[in-house]
């Protein structure tokens, strides 16, 4: 994806931390990164996530389903795999009420609901009031989900809420596939 | 209460709706509500409220603990209730982070909610983060609800989450007395 | 209500320990209710009820809903009102699996869901698997429910669960009333 | 295990269905299962779950904890894994309340709570409260459950309830383990 110019947009502060970068073979394994600001910072090199099970979710702090489902659920994720490689991601993409969910709304929402993982910001598209991302992945709204194998294959995308049980298993299952299998 | 000036606010658009409005006999019984705006208007004049039941409730939209709890209570309340004179009022009493939550992420925040009672926005206050309202309740955070009787006299205030049944029980006792017995 | 004998049942311990005993006006407003053993004693005389509110809730103990909802609710209406005068008593309507429910089973459940008001065991009828009290009332199933007011009439009845704040509202009403409007 | 004799105990039925059937290398590896007698059998040969991962739930029907936790918990496990190899086996270990929860009161139960998968009772002891498996596996009390692994080594033994996410995990892990693994 090509962006003529950042400057274009409203708000100059809103580069990609990381921009274009590839985590699979397929062309469509390319994901633009945003991190929200962090006063203990979380650095992410997407590139280095290769070999690792990646769980992106996508959320808008405004949306209840995302808040009362998804977000209590990733948290349960972070505690259940916290001795795992498991590399969880979070994608505020905001495509609707844009004014209502700026980067200062999304921070304080992460540090009210003690998100640890990083959580980048879907770019927003002059064109259109899907972010970049979220059309990219046809993201039908959110909550969405996406669980990337330790080969950068897209192993499993959702939209809504699912049980636990199934999640829990999913990601298990995509853990245990061996590094040499990549 | 005197505010030297609205003028000296950042948004002097937040002026309030209704100011300093008399609800009971007690000199602590003034109210100022900002009404959020809304394509389906609400009007509200808290004069008439006298000699019907008023529960307030404050809240954040960035408070886990309200929209996890207090936000869906309000719900259930405004469908039980909806056939009695009970008025319930929201108030949005930010007292952190206040960059992240403007009148226009509350009226977003309103709208997903689905909110159907009026809501105002409590004042500002420049030398201190606690807004007007919420210091002179005294509340000690968010949620906390105060319930007016008839008569204008507060009945109960609460700070947190209390149980459907003592609720639903409360409410249906203030509305059990009669309007002579005010 | 007649029995022709209770000895012609299989259990000639299962006698009323309330039979027939009138609680209000209606000719239908006669209940028989059989008290479970309890090394802790909690007595029951019906004909003191009278100027109580009553709510009598109609359960099973293999019935899935009852013991997901209506029970714990049940706990909840106890610690509610514990500083009224409500009178809670549930009632045992054995309407299927009649072997798999003893007095010895419906003993050890209450135990173990500490329900702390009295428990009749409706009367088995020899003629059908509906038991004598739960045809009277014309109950559709378990869990049900009867709010009676201070006088005796019946306020409300009720089949499957209904939310906290409804119930809560409408036992409160009940409650509100005098006793002098008996 | 010996049983002195089946005689001796008041119900000549419980005879176990399977008895003393290996299921694994260790000494320990032996199991009694009563199974539930069913209109619509569902057999069970111990000795063909070599091989599969096994998933052993003790409980009590008249358990709160279990009926409200463990058992829908259960029913999610049967769902979430019906595609799977995954034999999920009940034991109903009564160590308290004997006489109130006969056979004929559990097989209402099963029916009641739609539990698929087979449930066994575990054998009396005649000088316990404590019933045969429960003890061997000195199960602390209800809910229990066992994983056991394709070779028939157990996985994980728990007392009370676990997150949904954690039981789906190990699950799954269990299950990814190739059977030539064994």
């Amino acid at each position: 994806v090509k962006y003529t110019s950042g400057g274009q947009r409203n708000d100059p502060a809103l580069k990609p931390t990381h921009a274009d970068v590839s985590y699979g073979p397929h062309e469509r394994n390319v994901i633009d990164l945003y991190l929200a600001e962090s006063k203990t910072p979380t650095p992410l090199v997407l590139g280095a996530l290769r070999g690792r099970v990646v769980l992106l979710h996508a959320f808008q702090l405004l949306c209840p389903g995302c808040v009362a489902n998804s977000i209590p659920q990733i948290q349960r994720i972070e505690r259940t795999f916290a001795q795992s490689d498991l590399q969880i991601i979070g994608l505020h993409t905001v495509f609707e009420h844009h004014d209502a969910m700026l980067p200062v709304t999304l921070r304080a929402f992460l540090h009210e609901y003690r998100i640890a993982s990083p959580v980048g910001v879907d770019l927003a598209d002059e064109s259109s009031p899907i972010p970049v991302t979220m059309r990219r992945y046809q993201f039908r709204g959110t909550p969405s989900s996406v669980l990337i194998g330790r080969d950068g294959v897209i192993l499993h995308q959702t939209f809504g809420a699912e049980e636990d049980l199934v999640v829990g298993a999913r990601i298990a299952m995509a853990l245990a596939t061996s590094r040499g299998s990549e």
